[in-house]
C-alpha cells in the first residue's frame, strides 16, 4: 500500500468558494494532490490512502481511501467540492471518531502528530523534502507513507514530529517541485520497479 | 530545451465557461498540462515550450514560452482563462502568423502536422504512449520534443504524422498515466540525470 500525508497550512476548515480555490488557503494545491494520489488514465489507484491535514483554522483531517472512492473526478473544482462536503461534516465528529461525507472520504479532528503516528504503525514513514537524500537511491518500501507539505515549509512543531517518527527524508530531484508533482514522481518510482525488464 | 506537444481532441476553439472545465472539451486536462510543463515551487521552468493543439472545432494551437510567461498561476481556472483569452484572439490571426494574447502565450491556426514538423526541425521527437518502449532505457535528449494526447488516443491521421516524424515511442511506466502526470515524469527523468551522484 502507498499512503500520503499532505499538510495544508492555510486551508480553512470552514466554508470556501469554489470560484477562487487559491484564495481559499491554497486548497487548489490539495486538490491537485488528490488527483496525483489516485487518478490514472480511465481508473483510480485503489491501493492508495491520502490524508489531507488542514491547519488553517481548527485542525481537520480528510482521509481518502482509493478502494472506496466513488465520485472523484480529476479536475480541481469537483475535488474541492468533495473537500468542502467533508469539512461541512466536521462539526458532527465526536472525539476521535470519523464521519464519512461521501464514499471513500472521511473527516476527523485529528492533527498532524496523531495522523503521522498512526501511519507509522503501518508503514515506513518517508518525509519528502528538497533537502533530503535522493529518493532514487532508496529501497522501495513495501508500505510507504510519504509526508509532504503544501506551498509552505513544515513548521518547527511538524519538523519535531517528523524527527521522532520519520524513517528517512528524501528528495525527488534537483528541482524543487510542488507537492502534487512530487507525489506523481513517487508513484512512478514505485510503478517502474523492474520496468526496464518489462 | 524541453518541448511538449499536447493534443486536445475535443477542446472548443470558441468560448467556454470557467465553471465547468471538464465540460469544455476537457480543457481541465490541458490546464494541468500547462501546470506540469512550467510550474516549480516558487518559480517557472524557463527553458520549456508547450504547444496545445486544439482540435475540437477549428484547428488552433496555443504556444506557451517559459521564458516569456508573466501571468501563469498553478490553478486550473486561471490557466483556463489564459487559454480562453488566447482563443479569443484566434480570429485576428492572418494565415500562418501568430498573435500574442498575454505575455508568453501565442495563438495560431496551425494544425497537428504543422506543429510536429516544426518541432522536429529543432529536436528529437518522442511520442509518449502506453505501448512505447520504457522511457527509462532511453538516452536523455539534448532538445527533446515530447508528444502526448489528452484523455483520447491519437487519431489515425495523427498516428500517421508521428510515424513519419517521431524518432521514438516511449512509455513512462507500467501504469497508464494522464498526460500531465506523464509530463511530470519526463521532467523528473531529465532533472535527475546524475542525481545519484549529487
Amino acid at each position: 500500500m502507498r499512503e500520503f500525508v499532505v499538510v495544508g497550512h492555510t486551508t480553512p476548515t470552514s466554508d470556501f468558494s469554489l470560484d477562487d480555490l487559491p484564495g481559499a488557503g491554497r486548497v487548489d494545491v490539495l486538490c491537485r494532490c488528490v488527483n496525483s494520489a489516485f487518478v490514472l488514465s480511465h481508473s483510480v489507484r485503489e491501493d492508495v490512502r491520502l490524508h489531507l491535514v488542514l491547519r488553517g483554522e481548527e485542525e481537520a483531517t480528510v482521509r481518502f481511501e482509493g478502494d472506496e472512492l466513488r465520485y472523484l473526478n480529476p479536475d480541481e473544482r469537483s475535488t474541492a467540492a468533495l473537500i468542502r462536503e467533508a469539512l461541512d461534516e466536521r462539526e458532527e465528529v465526536v472525539g476521535h471518531q470519523e464521519v464519512e461525507s461521501t464514499p471513500g472520504v472521511h473527516v476527523s479532528k485529528k492533527g498532524f502528530e496523531e495522523v503521522v503516528e498512526e501511519t507509522s504503525r503501518r508503514g515506513e514513514v518517508i518525509e519528502l523534502h528538497e533537502n533530503g537524500e535522493p529518493l532514487v537511491d532508496a529501497e522501495t518500501p513495501e508500505h510507504g507513507v510519504f509526508v509532504l507539505s503544501d506551498d509552505e515549509d513544515f513548521t518547527d512543531e511538524e519538523r519535531g514530529v517528523l524527527e521522532e517518527v520519520a524513517d528517512a527524508s528524501r528528495s525527488v530531484g534537483l528541482e524543487v517541485l510542488h507537492a502534487d508533482h512530487s507525489m506523481t514522481v513517487v508513484h512512478n518510482w514505485l510503478d517502474t520497479e523492474g520496468f526496464e525488464r518489462y
